[in-house]
């Protein structure tokens, strides 16, 4: 099998799993219990959420621990208030779209061909009763990288003006960065975001655990309520494995980012050399998670080509995983403006630790005999 | 060390270890990506939720899985429409007294010493506006056993009048059966309800996984929105491994719980006898789970207590391990009318698989000690 779905899910490293075993096993007790074990645990649950914090620049009390960036990104929505408005790419995730649609009072910002952010159109649609703007650091299914500290300086400038005229709204950036940190360094200063969701099962860490960072300013209400974990963001007894491991992944991904974007950069050159004019290629390649590529054999049938490909132990996708299986139209894709025969022979490919030069080789010889037989045949 | 806090967590069994270890490493994938392993672990994903379904005598489709058993109880309230009335017992774990609170109109039921419902008292105050009622099958501190299937009847008979008169409001039986699944037998048809919460992290399976069981006709409100997993019900990418070790532990809990519940009634006996009247106990003992025993030490610190057993490797708890952390008096104790020197000194043992005769007896001799010790002292 040569693994090219990366963004839909990981397998966990080495390092996670070595660090959560104790905790799958001998240690597994309440972190609220009142004995010594039990403190014990609530001591290394905190400084799971340290290192967490640690390795994006801030502290483990700015860390709300959730089940899922889906999660993190609805209860990042609730520090809009009722009837507060929102900006949001047409680009952004499912769990984006459908709780900004959920909120109400919400539009989408305009994008380019790449899926990029107009700074310009903007800056124009920051009115006095915009409370939120969300965009995802890097896109999902095209790895488009957007301009978030441009963006937050923009949210700064509007802060200050609303400040000096006594004006009491608001106004919030929360960036989804799931799919950027393993090929992105991510410091919360230099993005100048004020909540930031991420995932473990991304990051070669444990699934069902997630984050959202969240500025101590920012006023969020629970989705959960119950005995008051999580300083009473999100109650419910710590999932302490999993927290433990999400850690290792997070340090982990930001300690190598920048290896890790160097090396898959050169394999994505070598699937972008090898495919040749055979596809158009959606991602933009100088400003992009160099995990991603988003491209298209345009006039074939990509469920097809997925198929035979699955055949010959080649996994790709076509958009993201949870649209995928159900045969819906990408809106990442509809957004660029993709014609219907580029969007029916789309594939997303997306690169990561099971990947190195021998197996993309492989995998490109394969992708483009898949190609050309099916170009022949139509 | 002699562990008596099963009720607060539970160690991983090597079952549900077996079961989730592929999942854990060479099944990673996403159930939703096309190809044939996301359609294989797709299909592994639904196996195991029919395993719980089945478990309890239900189907797959009628299991949301959710991370903990505060978040079922948490969208189990979802069911009740604004403004519509609610009645828990006094004596609910924080989760659904939290969430009581913050939906609003809700009413407390009366129970006896032994926090045991009151069905006369139940019966007269179920009017036209009464959507929820929500009661654990058995309470987490005390153990006590609630008579839930008759609450089932009174609900019933509500429904049966409402359709007669053509009243078009839902009447609604919630249970949080969490603390029960190790030593009762759980059917949805025997208990006659219509929402059910439990949980992986009290039965020997992964943390940070829960379910909700949801009749067929009952209307809920996603907490969580986004890819439409569980249903719609709650979006979030599935937590593949965390499902398939709470599916074998549910299994296995059920399988033996009516030979665990005559193993652990023995070892509160040998508890009980030990202590003899040293101790007031709080615990109804017929209608019981057998892994609770909840006593007081009149008099004494419980505090102390639980310090000095820590110290001879005894681990024990005060009411339940959430509020005993920060603290607070047990809204259980209170409840069934304790005394404040009698909450002061009050413990909670809860018993399980990690419990033989012969570290029960080691237990008692220590407890014994240490409260002869502190009495003499006091």
């Amino acid at each position: 099998m040569i693994y090219l779905d990366h963004a839909a899910a990981t397998p966990m490293s080495e390092r996670v799993r070595y660090a959560m075993e104790p905790f799958l096993s001998e240690r597994f007790f309440n972190p609220s219990s009142p004995f010594i074990q039990g403190k014990e645990t609530r001591d290394a649950y905190d400084d799971a959420k340290r290192l967490i914090g640690s390795s994006i620049g801030t502290k483990g009390s700015s860390i709300i621990i959730t089940a899922s960036a889906t999660e993190s990104n609805n209860l990042a929505f609730t520090a809009v208030s009722d009837g507060g408005r929102i900006l949001i790419s047409p680009i952004e995730h499912p769990s984006v779209t459908r709780v900004a649609e959920a909120r109400g009072n919400f539009e989408f910002l305009t994008v380019d061909q790449y899926g990029r952010i107009d700074l310009n159109d903007l800056k124009h649609r920051i009115t006095p009763e915009l409370e939120l703007i969300s965009v995802a650091l890097a896109n999902h299914e095209l790895g488009t990288i957007q301009p978030i500290a441009d963006i937050a300086n923009l949210v700064r400038a509007e802060r200050m003006r609303r400040l000096e005229h006594g004006e009491k709204r608001p106004i919030i950036l929360h960036t989804d960065a799931s799919a950027a940190f393993n090929t992105l360094n991510v410091s919360i200063a230099r993005l100048g975001v004020d909540l930031m969701t991420f995932s473990s099962a991304k990051i070669y860490g444990p699934k069902g655990v997630a984050a959202l960072y969240a500025d101590p300013e920012i006023r969020l209400k629970s989705l959960v309520v119950g005995g008051g974990q999580e300083s009473g963001m999100r109650s419910g007894t710590e999932n302490v494995p999993g927290v433990i491991g999400f850690a290792t992944a997070v340090s982990d991904a930001q300690n190598h980012a920048e290896s890790e974007s160097k090396r898959l950069e050169k394999l994505r050159q070598i699937i972008l050399d090898g495919l040749g004019d055979r596809v158009r290629v959606f991602t933009p390649l100088k400003k992009s998670l160099a995990s991603h590529l988003a491209i298209s054999a345009d006039g074939l049938d990509a469920e097809r080509i997925i198929y035979l490909l699955e055949d010959r132990g080649v996994c790709v996708t076509t958009g993201a995983a949870c649209s995928a299986s159900k045969g819906v139209k990408s809106n990442v894709l509809l957004a660029i403006k993709a014609t219907d025969s580029e969007i029916a022979g789309s594939l997303r490919i997306t690169l990561g630790k099971l990947n190195d030069e021998s197996n993309i080789l492989d995998a490109v010889a394969i992708i483009r005999e898949v190609i050309d037989t099916e170009r022949a045949r139509a």
